[in-house]
């Protein structure tokens, strides 16, 4: 007995301390195009990696979610000195500024051989990634359970804090 | 003392290993409405769950808590296409068009019953939520604490990292 | 022995249950200067309290560390209502504003005695802080290795999740 504990076999060392499964819990908080990759990068491939992953879709994060809206996920151009068209304010300003950056943005994702988001959509639901719904945004933005695409899970915060307190990872986006 | 050790009472069982009580530390960086909401929501919800929760103000984030910029909280209507109001770039830019997108904003909070950002920050206090303010981010905006609300904590970096180092949650928003 | 387990001497506590060094796991995504100081002021801030540190390059926050725009970091002005220069939004689409909300910042900054961000990335390798550049983001946005400062690491999302992991503290900026 005194050798097992020195020394313990696999199973018994797994009966002693369990590994736990690590966890995840992305809080997806806004609508625009290039912010909607990131959460979808990270719960799929920590997915990928066997941990589990949520994501909480709050605010205009929402959209993503949205059977009509996540179709038209949009980049600013216009204050958005970062962003892939660097145009002057002015011109920013003109019709037509945010489709370019849109535009600009879907090529780039396209040839770097990134799936559109609605693709990244049903590659997480396939592994397994909780989508959660936030219900108090659904009641300020005026959306109904229906106008969401399947499979999500309508939750509070007081769920999320829940499903987060245990994650190794957290990260609001 | 075999059997109790085996089959403790919940007495034992908690002198043994007490519960820790968990901990949400938030970093609020931004100034304008609608992100002044989820560090409230967050660290309400988690206060009324038994949580210890705190909400670090930082940059733009220390808006919320100075007396005066605190009631002009605002939501930009241009370079937000996911906001509440979808103006064509050029329509965004008039006047009014921040303060349409602001005004919008408000009454989708009121009509969702949600208490405006000064209601939460009183309740958020009540609930024992501890506020942040920090210091360095005071220094280069020239906030003073005689113009923060009562009740803040001026802080550093580093305070804020001790206070975030036990927390189960932990989000920057 | 038995004294021993009871009231051990510091050197044998160390060895029963090592102080785990903490960790600070940040994701760096935005590329205006104002979103750039945060990972560093954190960064450097865990780094100096022995922490160990890294920052996760990500999408426009790929350009803290590429060689030519990192000298070009820029706040907007527009649909910045709570940024350093609050103008009407007619006046804020004029070209200059954004070199104006730039320039105050830079001032800002100069005068809270702020390094700027050049300094803090030398600050920051110099006590050790990881830099991690993102590879999806890279191939996304046609940055090459040799477009970036020295000492980066190239890291997928999973690296990225495993160093995240065992962080304390993990934020998205």
């Amino acid at each position: 007995m005194t050798l097992l504990a020195e020394n313990p076999t696999p199973a018994t060392r797994a009966v002693e301390a369990p590994v736990k499964t690590k966890r995840i819990a992305l809080v997806a908080a806004k609508g625009t195009l290039d912010q909607a990759y990131p959460p979808f990068i990270l719960a799929t491939t920590a997915a990928s990696l066997g941990w589990e992953a949520g994501i909480y879709f709050t605010f205009y994060g929402l959209d993503i979610i949205h059977k009509k809206r996540s179709r038209r996920l949009k980049v600013a151009s216009l204050a958005n000195p970062s962003g892939p068209v660097q145009l002057p304010n002015l011109l920013g300003a003109i019709p037509g500024a945010t489709a370019a950056a849109t535009a600009v943005m879907n090529k780039w994702m396209r040839d770097a051989k990134m799936p559109p988001i609605s693709e990244f959509v049903e590659m997480a639901q396939g592994l397994g990634v909780k989508f959660f719904a936030c219900s108090t945004s659904m009641g300020v933005m005026g959306v109904k359970e229906t106008d969401l695409i399947d499979g999500c899970l309508i939750a509070g915060a007081a769920a999320f804090l829940d499903y987060a307190a245990t994650a190794e990872v957290q990260l609001f986006i």
